[in-house]
């Protein structure tokens, strides 16, 4: 399947990452991307504004690219790949908000996360959002799609894997007390509801970060940042 | 002057901040809220989706209510109701993103953070994007526009303040090197262009969040958090 990808930063990166782009569109104005399209030997084709609007529906910045559809990884892809010493994989356990997921996306790359593997049903998949709201950090992080969370999570423990849950709530300790000297899968569950039931009896660690205000939630992509920055502090390259 | 607020959380926290709220437009099945209204004894008006849709331009999620427009706090203001221990205030250098400025508004609410920061020029200000993303925070969060941001840090820094200036670049060490142990103003720059060349001079650090990717660079709303927390984990209350 094709699909349109667009934003400036989405398609330097397409275009960098030597993908297969079956047309790329940009706007005369777009210096950089055309320096680079040559530069790549990449074809091109100049479309004004008004051209490139019928193609998408969101603000293109002059570029838009037809790629093939995102290719999901498989886990084991996701496991094989992953660094030897204290890997790091993050499990969305429904999330529905495409913000977050390109947020989580683009922190996992800068971070170094080994993959992201999310459900196929009840959650948002990788889409032209996602890919934009990541900044391009898509083409570098793989992400999985998964039927079953929890046979996921029993193949991740199996690989030694221990599973790390962020929920507020009784049994969930302070987020720095865990030592996360260990290849670690986090859990981050969906926007309204946390992390589903089952899921969260198979977690080894629950953790929460301590709040002090009134409103007391953070956005899951802030949470989620938080918690990766604290866990790749224990990790040893 | 007066402006309307709308969707269900941020409404939500206007009544039961007591805030002024003028007129108070709800759709018929909005329980929760017309239950709030009657045991706040807020007046309310049952308006249909049709014609709430007529009053403002976003999700406004059969909620609207018309308040004064937001009153920004003075910085003395900020400075006198800091808490007495390593006090923790936000130097926004530029924001363009509301979505950005409400983002890290929420965060800075649940770590206790003292006050907001951000100029009066070539900045957003807080406006309904600001406060819906906020879900709510906004009515619990300092916030104080200034004209002079290198006026405000030599006011931050009589008073006892560290400045500490998020910035990627060669003088900047890993946050986690620094012991905030005291009082701190942070300074995150704006999205394009980072920190200003006099601000970042008056700095006395200038720390960053390592990051190991191809695209390398984290959202403006990610990064605050990250330090955040870093930075309220000396805290001590």
């Amino acid at each position: 399947m094709k699909e349109f990808i667009y934003g400036k930063n989405v398609v330097k990166e397409a275009i960098n990452a030597n993908k297969n782009i079956f047309q790329l569109l940009l706007s005369a104005n777009n210096k950089e991307l055309i320096d680079l399209a040559k530069a790549k030997h990449f074809n091109y084709k100049i479309l004004d504004n008004k051209e490139l609007n019928k193609l998408v529906d969101g603000l293109h910045q002059g570029a838009i690219a037809e790629v093939e559809s995102y290719q999901y990884y498989s886990l084991q892809n996701i496991i094989d790949g992953a660094r030897k010493n204290n890997p790091l994989v993050i499990i969305l356990d429904g999330l529905e908000d495409p913000h977050n997921l390109g947020a989580i996306i683009r922190t996992s790359e800068a971070a170094g996360v080994d993959g992201i593997i999310i459900p196929k049903r009840r959650s948002v998949g990788v889409n032209n959002t996602v890919a934009k709201v990541s900044t391009g950090a898509l083409e570098y992080v793989k992400v999985s799609e998964v039927t079953n969370l929890n046979n996921a999570i029993a193949e991740l423990k199996k690989n030694g894997y221990w599973i790390v849950g962020a929920e507020i709530g009784d049994k969930s300790q302070d987020f720095r007390e865990v030592k996360y000297d260990m290849p670690v899968a986090l859990v981050v569950g969906s926007e309204g509801k946390g992390i589903s039931r089952l899921v969260l009896e198979n977690c080894d660690y629950i953790v929460r970060i301590p709040m002090f205000g009134h409103v007391n939630s953070l956005n899951a992509s802030v949470s989620c940042a938080i918690l990766i920055y604290e866990i790749i502090k224990y990790r040893k390259d």
